[in-house]
This record gives C-alpha cells, structure tokens and sequence, in this order.
C-alpha cells in the first residue's frame, strides 16, 4: 500500500469532471484501481467521487500531487481531499461497560482487516482495561458524572491530541458527548445506536421494541452531530426476532448486529469510502 | 382438510394445561399435527396455544367438540376459539390504485397457496377492476372524500356483510378507517404499512426515508386499531438501499417488501396462527 | 432515454484507459451519468469497465460515437460495445407449465421496470397461452420429444428471428437447448436454475435439497453454455427453511426466489450491466 | 436452572403421544415450559418431540422422573432421553492455526450466552495456546501426520475421557477423524465447514467459489459422520459476495459466517434443541 492513494471530492456535475481528473492521473503515470462516482442530477447536480489509484514513488511525490490537484480542483470547483494509505488513520476506541463493540474492533484489527490503528482506549468506568491491556492499548479510566463532564470532556480531548487520533470510535459509550466536543471532529466520531434509526431514536432502545413487539431489531451506525441520533447514517443492518424473545434476548441478539455494523462503518471510514452531503452518506463499496 | 380443525387459546399458565388439553383431543380419538405454546411467564404469567389436530369425522362432531372443550376451557379460565380449515376464510381487499399488493394475493390464491379465498375488491379509485374481473371477482369502486367518507364505511360494511366477509385486507388502500369501522373487525383487519415501523408513521414514508439516508427500507403488516400504524405487528421485512436510490427507486424496492410482507401475514391470519396480547402478535410458524 | 448510451470494453490494464475514455466522451460533450471499473488486477489485469453517458442529440450522432471510439479502442487493443438506451432489447420468454417466472416478468415489464420488451412466449405447453394473450404477447405452442427436438429447435430459432429477438429467457423451460441452438444466441440465453449452484446441478433439486436437510434453498441466474447448469452465474439468492418444510413447501418458497432472482438478471441485462469473463459475470449494479 | 430439565423423544406417530407424555408430566407437577413436535406424517410417520419444564425439587427426583418415564416411554415405543439443564455439558474445542471459532465461542461463554463450558483446548499446532491460556483454558498441542495420526487420535480420546467431554467442537481442525474416533461420539461431534453444502464439498471451498464465480458464500455446520462432509446439516448462512472480491476476501468474508454458524450450532447442541433423523436435523428453536 506504499504507493496508494485516495482523492475524495465533490463538485458542481458538468461534463468532463470524470476526463480531467483522470487525465491529470494519467499524466502522473498513476494507475487508477477504482473510480467511483454518484451525481445526485447528472443535470444541474453535484457530482461525488472516490479515486483509488497507484502512484509510482508516492512517497516522495506527495507535494506534486497535491498542487497538481489544486489547481484541476479549483477549475472546476471541487472540495477535495487526498488521502494516503500509508499514513494509517489512528483510532480512539471510547467504551463504558459493554465488551462486544470494542472486542469486535480489536480482533478485527489483529486480523489485519483494519486499513488502521486502535491506539487508545477511554472509558468512563474501569471494567474494559484488561481488555485494552491484552491487546497492548493504553486505557484512560475518565468517570463522567453531571459535574465533571466538562472537565472530563477537556482531559479527553488532551489524550486525542495526544496520541494524535483521526476517529473516535464510540463502541456502546454511553455517555452524550457535547457540541463542543463533536465540533472538534466533525465526521470523525462514529457512534453505534441499537436500534434501527429513525426507529426508538434514544434511550432503552430494546426494551421500547419488546414493548412495540417488532419482527425484526436492528442496530445504525452514524456520525455524531450535535443532534441525538440524527446524524449522518453510514451503515444498518437487522436480524429477525419473535415473539419468544425477552428484552434480554434482543440485547444479546442486538450485540451480535452491534459490533458487525459498527465493524463494517469503522472500516469503510478508515478505507475512505465515505463522503457526507446533507445529513446523508455517500458509501463506496 | 376436512377433519383438520385449529384450537386457539390463552389462559392463566399453570401446569396441566397442555395435559388437559392434549387428554381432551387424545379422548376424542384426534391426532394432534402441530402444537405450540408460548407463556410471557412460566411462574405466573399468561399461556398462548395453538394446536391443530385431525379428527375423523369432524364435519358431524362439531357440536360434540365445541362443547366438549367448553368444559376443559371453563376449568382453566381459557379465551378461546375452534377453527375449522374447512371453513376458508373469506377475503375482501381494499385497494386504492396501486396494484401489486392485489395482485401477489390472487396470484397466491391461484397458486394455491393461500387457505381462504379472496371473495369481493372494494376500492375509492376505479383503476384496478380489470384486475379483479380477470380473477373472476366483484369488484365495488366507492369514491371517499371528507364529506362522504361515513356514508362510503356504511357502503362498505354493507358489502362486508353480503358477503359474508371473515378477514379485510388494506392492500395500500390510502384511506384511514374510522374508529366505527375498524371496531366491526377487531383483529380482522389487516394493513400493510410501506414503512419498518415504528419508523416512519404516517405519510409519505418513503420520502422520508430518502430525506433521512436510511440504508435498508421496509414494510410492516399489522392489524389496524384505531391509532394509525400502531396496532400489532404481525410481519415486518427490509431490504438493503445505498445513496444511489432515489426516491423512485425507494418506491419500486418497496413494492416487492410490500407484496411479499402482506401475503406473508394474510396467509398467516388464514391458517389461524396468529394470537394478539398487549397489541402485540404471538405468530405460531 | 433518448440521449443515453453505455459503452461496454474490456482490455489489458495501465494508466490511461479511464483517461483515453473520459476524454473521448468529453470531447463530444457527452455528460457520464455512472462509470464502473473492475481489474482484475491493477498490475497486469484485465479491465473491465462500463460507461453511462448522455450525449444530446444522440439519435443522429451514433456514426460519430462508433467511429470516434473505434479508434480509442484499437489504440488500447479494446473489446467494445456501445448500446442504446432507447434500442430497447427485444425478449422472448420460453417457458414449459409453470407460470411464476413469466408472471414475475410480465408484471414488472408492466410496471415500468424492465428496460425491454417482451415480444414473444415460446412453450413446449400449451398451459400458459391465456396469461400471453392477457398482456398482448403471440405465444407459440411448439411440443418437444426426442423425435422431433431438432424439429422444433429449427422453427423456435426462426421465431427468434422473426420477432427480431436479442434476449431469450428461460423462465422455468424445463427443456435442454442442443450447443447449435446456444451458439446462435452466446451470453443471451439466461436461464433460472432451481437450487443454489453449484449445489444440486441437473434435476429435481428441490427433491434433493430435501433429501439432503439443508437449512437454506437457492435458486441460481446464469448464462446459458453448453454445459449443463455450468454457465456464468449472473445473480443468487436464498431463503430459510426447516425441517417441517415438506419438498412442496420447498417448491413454494423456491418459487418466490426463482422469481425474484430472475427478474433481478434479466434487468441487469437490460439494463447492460453484465459482462462476462473466464465463465464468470462482472455485474455493475 | 435448577429445576429444569428436557426431554427429547422419537416414536411412531399416533393419537395420544402427547396426551401421555403432558399427562406424567402434570402427574409430577412439572410446568411445562416448552413443548414441540414434529411429524414426517400424522398418518404413520414418525413423531419427535422436545419438551422442556420446570419440575420443583428436581435434584432429589430425577430416579423418580427416569422411571416414571421409561413406562411411558415403553407403552408408546419410544427413543428417549432426559437432559438436565443443571448438568451443563463439556465441550472440547479442537482447533489449527486459525483462531476466528475458537474466540468466537469463548465470547459467547463468557458473555454467558452458552449452556454449556469449554474445557479444553486440542489443537495439531501450537499456535493458539495464548487464547486458550487467556480464558483459563488447559491446551493440548499433539501433531497430527499420517504416520502419527492414529497415535494422535489415541491421545486425543484420553484426553476427552480425563476432561469428561460431552461434546465436541471442530472449529476450523483441518484434519479428518477416523470412523474410529466418530464412532465414539455419535452426534456429539460438530464440524464447520466453510462452504455452503452440499456445494463444495472437500478442500479449498473458497477457491472454488471464487473460480466458479458464484454470488453469495456460506458456512454450514453438521454432526461428522464417517462420510466426509455428508453428515446431518444443523445450520447454513450465507453473505453476498460479488466480482471484486478475491479468495482472500471471500476468506475474510467467509470467517463471519463461519463463526456465527458454528455458535448458533452449538448453543442449539448445548440447550438439547436438536434430534437426528435419517442423516437430517430436527432443530427445535
């Protein structure tokens, strides 16, 4: 993956958006593995697209790349962003009690399957730090009560700095982070709701689809906005339950949907297949 | 299916009741197909059963059995109701102009795959009457607005009753029921709402589901009370959708989610295997 | 549709071929609505791609795209098709007794959602010949034995002619086509196997899936080679069963799969999605 | 758990198999908690059922239950067995180099989602002795080569006497057993294999799914039998695949499936859901 790199962009859709950003690759001599693109209006609409590609000697070539792109960007009205494969995105995993979303994480991590690198793990009560330490991660026990969550907030941040994270991964925290917080990684905290959103937006997810008596359950990861489970979705995905299941056997079936789909929206993340437009994704998979 | 008969109960669980059950129907000389129970609480809560059973010669026994049970029923403190598979249910489908819910319905029924039979086809729009003359039904085009919509319910009753209807099927009929109507048919109405509800109550789900950047959309059958889309769920099914989809798209997918959800729970309803508790459904499959 | 085309190619791998395209189609102010790549390996592989353009005035430029890209093509030693949206694919569908696949097809055909036409239902049957007339369809009732096969291969390949067909659907044709039949139409045959391939390849799959206890029943679309049951598989699916489920309940659920993952196919291919490669489809979707 | 138990029975199907059955179980005072039948025919089939209740005191009563039974039993020509709920089984895992079931059912326990305990580890190398060590778990590493694989076997049997093993898991153990070793464990042996069977039956599923270029992968888990991959199937899944994706992506993918098919096999062995029929399951859920 040395010499692997990613452009993500957006723009006003016209007619040889597609020519002049493979053209300008081609006269790099890269090689473009995948080019993915979705207009929302080939007319009139804005264009997104994702450009996988290989580039001879990248490493030294990056300040070449990037002002060869700005100026076909500004032509043509792009947001933009290049992203390289080799600089590994470095993950904070953020937990309170519950082991499935965060174990998923690691294990996946150890099998290779992640394009990233768990790094710290925080969490407001202590259970998790074996864990963590198993897996050779430092782990922050930072309690959050009403009075202290400011201050706890500000002593996270100063380890996101710290250990220089590009996401914050919230594996079933269950604490609200605030808008200050959110506003410092903007679509970089991915979250997993347990349930299928917009269904039981909020709290005791489980309990108020045993109480609807639902046939399926089902668990959303998205971005964090400032609004409560109103964020950008990138992934969701269900499981079949009845009448028989208790509210304890949706949670252990919801665990299992969890940690797949939180699993999945952290890997497209870090793999750069996600681009946001209006409190929606655009996922290329 | 001539001797094939359905006990459905429910009752304070306590043990010997699957006994005195099984001893009334051994006692009969019936043999027993299939027997399900379901208790929200072994120690104390409440019992759902079905069984099914095939006694030689039911069609004279009726009588014998009915009252034979009364007695059994009685001791146990049961809410229950004999059902003979001899005695297909019959269905009238309400629809409005979109015709694919009708149509997997009939298709089912030709194919044999439904135990009751579709008999009348009421709809506020006259679209869909070719459709239900190729299948040999009567078909009742009654206009709803505001103004006309009690006399319209009055109409319709009237035709229910002609035709002896068992079981109403809202096959995307696009008008809400009143209060009046829906309690002529408790438990006897089934809709199809184009939505995984509790998501997306009330109008125009698929819009929203569009506006919100779901990943997977989908349908839900359940029997009408007088809450719009809140009575017991019966069936719910998804399917997956990416950013590409528009809302046509959405509206297209759906259509399949539909059909197959709706027939699902009407076939259901028709084998007798579905008990209602809390507003919720026990469904014996 | 009227100024839509796609552009189908494969080719040898290296930098340039999305570029040599891109700027093609904008050099003649073509607007590309979807472009999709696949490699088989990026260094060394094989390309294939699929291109979706709108180019104004289309109709009477078709001369101009064909021999503009030639030139593209042979420079980068290209296979290449260009197809137009509005030379809608003309379909015949053969069938045998069953009537589930052709319903299916005819019903979305119907609905808007197939990009083709049905023209013509060829059967070895006269059982489905009223469903043809109900939507307008000639149906031609040719008997098959071992005697007359050759026969009867002769005068369906003449109706194919006659009705100038591009496509042909095995929608449940319980018949082997002979490889002089298939010849005339390659990677234009797709036919619906019953069972999840490669499992139960040949007859009476259902019998032995039964036979077998699996927990879940298939039904496979492919293209149609000389080897039985062996052609490049286009779409699958599956559905859940159980052990109650007798070998007619088999058929029934796998009903409902055949004909959804035929419908699914036969769009792709209409819709010019599918190329074909090593006995295998890259399917753009 | 104390109280409960479960009975699993076969026998010919007549009037008053559960009459009785349902009958000796009030006569104990036993709340029956669960009851399922099925019948491969009411007229003359076979009938299995499952039972599970609560019988208070059940400690000091199982002679009292065991005898009473078998009369029962003896009357109506049954198979039978009782299990208590309260004498969890003993699993031994047998495992290679690849570690994805092994962890996955050590989760499992220890999230308390099993009725049952891991108390071994057995693996031909010696490469996941750390995760059986992390879970407290004794590891036995014995090389299994043709010369020495009856040796191995030997050792393996003693160590499965010594740790009082009820069942035992072959969670991805690339090696096959001989009729000897099956014959001491008759349905007390779980395999996973990674393909969905009867479809690539033997070696390197993966590969083969690849080169056939088929459209969903899957896992299926059985009980070993003498024949190689024939024995009776107790869970199949499945997961979309599609061109892109390479043998080592199907493997990736494939290691989900995998593992959740194989949990889902041996909870069901765990909590006596599953009888054998003519190299089938009957899989009570």
């Amino acid at each position: 993956m040395r010499d692997r790199a990613r452009i993500l962009l957006s723009c006003p859709d016209r007619p040889g958006v597609v020519a002049a950003v493979s053209q300008f690759l081609y006269g790099l001599n890269a090689n473009i593995v995948q080019m993915d693109q979705y207009s929302t209006d080939p007319d009139g609409g804005r264009l997104f697209m994702r450009v996988e590609f290989d580039l001879p000697g990248l490493a030294g070539r990056e300040a070449e790349l990037q002002d060869g792109f700005s100026r076909v960007a500004e032509s043509l009205d792009m947001d933009w962003e290049v992203r390289y494969a080799r600089h590994r995105k470095r993950v904070a995993v953020f937990v309170s009690k519950m082991e499935h979303c965060l174990l998923e994480l690691l294990w996946q991590w150890e099998a290779g399957d992640l394009q990233g690198d768990p790094v710290v793990v925080v969490s407001n009560h202590p259970d998790l730090s074996e864990i963590a330490e198993t897996f050779g991660l430092p782990f922050y026990h930072i309690p959050v009560t009403k009075e202290t969550k400011a201050e706890a907030e500000r002593r996270q941040l100063e380890i996101l700095k710290e250990y220089r994270v590009d996401l914050v991964v919230l594996a079933r925290y269950m604490q609200i982070l605030s808008p200050q917080f959110v506003r410092e990684y903007p679509n970089r905290i991915i979250n997993i709701h347990h349930s299928f959103l917009p269904a039981f937006v909020g709290a005791n997810p489980y309990e108020r689809a045993y109480e609807r008596g639902v046939k399926l359950i089902g668990a959303t990861a998205h971005y964090v906005t400032d609004d409560l489970d109103e964020g950008p979705i990138i992934e969701q995905d269900v499981q079949r339950v009845n009448h028989r299941d208790s509210v304890e056997d949706l949670k252990r079936i919801g665990r299992h949907i969890e940690r797949v789909v939180l699993a999945r929206a952290v890997a497209w993340h870090l793999e750069d297949r996600i681009l946001t437009y209006k409190n929606k994704t655009v996922v290329f998979v």
